[in-house]
């Protein structure tokens, strides 16, 4: 098979989401090894997720690794080419369904000894520590606007594979600082496509899949990646 | 727009106190995600917080990313250059007044229902472990020292991009190790520039600004610099 | 004496179970300092063990430091090539034995007061969270298509020395995100070498060694291996 | 003033005990905001000291940057020259020395109100955590002989600045995998220096320096150096 933009994005959010959500499985599913573990855990694990997935995507054919429809958004903001757009975020869309997919295959025995249906929810999708949608939204544009105007400073003449680590580290920046109130989803794909594969798979005792919040950690991510893309041309950055 | 030392040191503090200040209110406020994370968390943040906050000054303009006027105050006591020390400082101070206000906005339903005063403030500004006007100056004169030397010890000939990371996991350090009398804030904008935030902004339930300790994490970090600047001095380092 | 492939494999592993079994009895044997250091201590620790094993490998002799029967495997489905997969085995079966030896004499007055016989097999051995073949081995395969398919993403031009810390990393991913449900074996002499140990040392109060269980954490990640090494062969990587 | 190896090595361990000391302190001492941060908290701190303090000690003048008698002695058995062997320890004793009494400096107000006088010795030096002089001699020396080893893995042509970092990284494995029965000193200065300290200063309610210990953590580290060392020659590394 060939490697392709295609192919990179798909396996590159794929690797994203099934580390990404399953470290929310391991500290919040019954029974599991990490229950409990601590915020500390949880953002480290995003962070290593998008490291991995950067390089996978990488290696597997789209070299710029955007594995984020408000980063694809963003960068077609920035460079008005827009070709790209709809088939990098369908891949990043089949991408995370699958990875949440594998996440619900790597813990099946944890789903029907968990009671609680927001937990299982949890493990897929974001869901805010305060329902408060103006809030709420701000707080995704916010985090997402670090995410691409920090992620953009990385000088591009750094050493072969350090850029990918350093957003790792940025992500779990992100993850301790700004995750508070919504969870930093500051990216449709990882908040969507997980949403709907919840919807989709067998889980044992699940419950809804809270499509009302749905918008949020989609449009809060687009909003902040085009402004972020704003900023950055304003500087031709 | 033109990037510049002053849009560089300005954005860099942002993004420094956005990120650093961000993870104190996501352990302190009430409900937040990272409720009671931990010390490992605190100091984690922090370090990623300073690494990215290098690397935003460095693109928009200012190569040396100071971002801490006792940094920029020992800086100009080495080089016996301080022409540009009054707008650095400056840039600083409102970087870190912005930064704190987005993370105001960032915890925006929080502020409400967080009933403890004291961890509002603690959000923006240090306040000491225990009380003790001496104590806590030695602390943070020897924290900044610590900053100040080994910083300027990761030798001129890194990777690119190596120097900020390596900073970042020497402020990782010093929290850990030598945060725990006074939260270090080793340096004068990071405290002073968000307690003016605190003062100013409509902030819900708040109270005092605490300006009786506000001295001390202006006049430490910068009498430390002095003295750090001195000592490399000494042996022409 | 003559470094060799042998020695490297041997050796490697033997430091990367010294390390890795070692957080384990640290966090489970009775009185150790780190008792109860939660999930973040054991998966950082099993990622400098495999950081740490990889350099030994390479310094006494080999430079592709499996230290991992499935990623011998998966190597030789790759490439063709079995020539060494049953010596490489074997020095790797013999570091993890002696590795696993070492963490009974680092340890050695804390087995008699440690009551619970599980605690004292799980320094040496992984066991399931929840009791359930299929489960447990669907949980092993993914975990380590992830290591092979990732670590195989890390491109041939990095800096020297980085892909060991990259693997480290990865390996630090997988465990806070799929290492909930079997402890993340994901290498056979990981498991079956220390197992082996448990069943020979004069261990203080200890229990079966659960050999019911022994086969998952082989037979899935050598499954696990050669899917992935299939996976890459068909896109030529 | 001249840089030289004596400074080098004074001031590398000045700053590697004054962040390795602190960081007990910081979990140990009543008030402190790190009070009872864990294990992860312990060793991330010593492992960014020994990185900070190797960076220190190669600026100001020492390449090799010890650090530690355990090692000075292993390189010395390696290479034959104990010409240096004399100077490098007293440095690295009198940085020990300083580090831990600016530690005692930094966390000032804190000493008074800690009435436990063993976590008052224990900011300065090791304690077992079951007393037993055979195992925790074996347990320092196995200790050594990783710390010794693994270092001398990481090739010589890494980038510049990443054998320091990477050694920190090694450090913080062996701290959470083989630190739990003793407190790894796995280094003589670390634990003798700062013990005279605490006997010396003049500390708050401080109890005895316990020196039916003290043997242990400077015989176990140089007997596993001087093993290391004959072990690397036989191999020629």
């Amino acid at each position: 098979m060939q490697t392709s933009n295609f192919i990179g994005e798909l396996l590159g959010t794929l690797v994203l989401i099934l580390l990404g959500d399953g470290v929310v499985a391991n500290i919040l599913l019954k029974g599991s090894k990490g229950e409990n573990g601590g915020w500390i855990v949880v953002t480290a694990a995003w962070a290593f997720a998008v490291m991995c997935g950067i390089f996978v995507a990488q290696k597997f054919g789209s070299p710029d690794a955007h594995l984020n429809p408000a980063v694809t958004i963003a960068m077609a903001v920035k460079s008005g080419d827009w070709s790209n757009v709809g088939s990098f975020i369908a891949a990043q869309m089949i991408g995370a369904f699958l990875g949440a997919t594998l996440v619900w295959l790597t813990y099946l025995p944890h789903w029907s000894i968990t009671e609680d249906k927001g937990a299982k929810l949890g493990v897929f999708a974001t869901a805010p520590a305060i329902r408060n949608p103006t809030g709420n939204l701000i707080s995704e544009i916010i985090g997402t606007i670090v995410l691409i105007i920090v992620s953009n400073s990385f000088t591009a003449d750094l050493p072969n594979g350090f850029a990918p680590y350093l957003v790792g580290m940025l992500v779990w920046a992100i993850g301790l600082s700004l995750g508070g109130p919504t969870g930093y989803a500051i990216n449709p794909a990882r908040d969507l496509g997980p949403r709907i594969a919840h919807a989709v798979l067998p889980i044992s005792g699940k419950g809804t899949s809270d499509w009302n919040y749905a918008w949020i950690p989609v449009v809060g991510p687009i909003v902040g990646g085009i402004l972020a893309a704003l900023f950055l041309g304003a500087f031709n950055i």
